[in-house]
């Protein structure tokens, strides 16, 4: 019944986790009536996003541009404390903390952490990168490490679980202050309670 | 802040009527996390939404692969009835009504109607081209126009101005049953409600 193209880009495109079969529908309909030269252009910038990059510290993705930069602009930022990293699970919660313009730390982004409290082999080579840097450039202990992960029950699950693989590696291990109301996401929280939460970070 | 890829893709994608910027965002990150093979291919599936066309009789959007056809497969099927016209505003609203499997005539797809009760220019053409299809084929009369606008306060206006354009070119004029909730949409409908306001058009 669908046109052959709608039908393929609706499959591959409605496995992304955020939209649905009847989305990915309405969205090549949608994008049908943009026209040739914006389909071409949609079609550019998605090819694009393959030429970002994974910072080696941080795991945080970042274009360089044409340079061969292995780190992201945080990590390479000098100005930026070495000795307080805070765990996101993913880049747009980092991004969120970014914005609020109140934290001058480091970051790793381990991500989607599961809802059973254990690690995925991906997620433990990130931590082990992380330990290896504590190791490596503060001399085996950080300041702090800040657990950013959502307050609810399975981030609480998982920042304990987190607590008992870092400990060793910290001096103080802190969460984000329940400014944020309880059961939420921290990528839907305001600019403005998401920096009094840093601020008052417990 | 954001990599400019990523930024780039965001403004693209977000001026879509069903993509908000935040959802653009976190798709970025969805695409990117697939891998360079799959982002690959989604984008060659948005490139790919060029190659349909729009029927000449009806609008609805098809696809005929190499062979250079004007007409969709509903307005080639010999099996059809001619004399019978469902009026549609979106595509999607076409499918909705042929998963039914209970109508056996033709579709105009008008287009997204105005809150106002008015036809833009391309709308008034796409009537024009029903009317004299009327006129050559059916010699000047159908037998019945389904207005199958969406059961609301827009889909009744405008519902009553289509009546007011096409009641000199048709025998009688009919609308949904009220089977679907009043106020809903008729793309959210499940198969059997939408079956039976089909059967029981007023």
């Amino acid at each position: 019944m669908l046109p052959e193209p709608i039908k393929i880009f609706s499959e591959i495109f409605s496995k992304l986790p955020s939209i649905g079969p009847r989305q990915a529908q309405r969205l090549a309909y949608q994008i049908i009536g943009l026209g040739k030269a914006r389909i071409k252009e949609l079609a550019d910038s998605i090819d694009a996003l393959s030429d970002v990059k994974t910072c080696q510290n941080c795991f945080s993705i970042h274009f360089s541009g044409p340079t061969n930069e292995n780190l992201c602009s945080i990590c390479r930022d000098p100005k930026r404390l070495k000795n307080i990293i805070a765990i996101v699970e993913k880049e747009t919660d980092l991004i969120s903390l970014e914005k609020t313009r109140k934290y001058n730390g480091k970051y790793l982004v381990i991500g989607d952490l599961q809802k059973t409290g254990s690690l995925e082999s991906e997620q433990k080579l990130r931590l082990g990168v992380l330990k290896k840097l504590i190791q490596k450039e503060l001399g085996g202990k950080a300041d702090e490490i800040i657990i950013a992960t959502n307050p609810n029950t399975y981030g609480d699950l998982n920042a304990s679980m987190l607590t008992n693989e870092l400990k060793d590696f910290t001096k103080k291990i802190t969460r984000l202050g329940r400014g944020i109301p309880t059961g939420g996401e921290i990528e839907f929280a305001d600019e403005e309670t998401l920096g009094s939460a840093l601020e008052r970070r417990i």
